[in-house]
């Protein structure tokens, strides 16, 4: 379903599921990292109403995961660039992944994708410095989010054609988004 | 063989190979674009002592295109982000793509890549503001291209591994390079 792209390093897309919302990819020696890509593949959207809060993990100096909130990742706004060079010596923020006790290495980074409904994701404020460009910023996802959430329709018809169906893929089932 | 995405897009995945080692994307609505990043689908590597220079190319006022070089991939740096907001009032630069007659509208762009040997791509000069990080300058770029090329080889063992293969893939045929 995502697809993860450290600047200057070879694409992932297949992200670790460690909960029926939650994926999360590994990022290694994440010192050396400027920007990061977080994108939809393509071959699942979201269920309706539900998009992903995007997060970056990094081990603190007692080796603690630290997590911060870069942006958000809708079928509307599939994919997302963020900047995580100046977030290392941020503090964290609540997130989503406390139950998952992922094992922190010292110089491995997380990002951690979580599927959560559209109107919880915008009472959720990222961490200014992550934003590459004004096209990401907040207050333009919200109005973007309200407004026409299926323009996007079309052109992912289109992708899904192009795209190698991907039987392993990970998707939420719709009976899990029901029950919330 | 390239994967092309436009922040806050969906993924693309499937260039037009409008000759045996060149490739484009056509990028819509291009005056509302960003950034683009452009990156190595990871199934089939560049061949021994070749990479990838990256153009984009716009119509200007009169329709003609506006070719510009905005970098590099290599299989040892196989993505890069690029900015290209603020690259619509330069001028062109020399390009490799000067026979393809591509088709110009009035709001689409093209992101081309050339397949070149890698000491050409040594001598073209990006455009300065295409680029995004530090890690991208062309400096680094060609330090770490003399240095060592092959240590991404097992990185993209697993994930090759990892992807589905996709057998409309284009590749560029050995003997084509051999006749360089």
């Amino acid at each position: 379903m995502f697809g993860c792209l450290v600047a200057g390093r070879l694409v992932q897309a297949a992200p670790q599921q460690v909960a029926e919302d939650k994926f999360v990819f590994d990022v290694p020696d994440y010192e050396n990292i400027n920007h990061v890509v977080v994108f939809m593949l393509g071959t699942i959207p979201f269920p309706e109403g539900m998009g992903g809060s995007v997060y970056f993990c990094y081990p603190d100096q007692s080796g603690m995961a630290v997590w911060q909130l870069l942006g958000f990742v809708t079928n509307e706004k599939p994919s997302a660039i963020f900047k995580i060079s100046g977030l290392k010596s941020g503090k964290g923020s609540q997130h989503p992944f406390g139950a998952m006790n992922l094992p922190q290495t010292p110089t491995v980074a997380q990002i951690g994708i979580s599927v959560e409904l559209l109107e919880n994701l915008a009472q959720q404020t990222p961490v200014a410095s992550a934003a590459v460009s004004s096209v990401d910023s907040f207050t333009e996802f919200t109005q973007k989010m309200l407004d026409n959430f299926y323009n996007f329709a079309s052109s992912f018809a289109v992708t899904q054609a192009q795209m190698t169906p991907n039987p392993s893929e990970a998707f939420i089932p719709a009976n899990v988004v029901l029950k919330w």
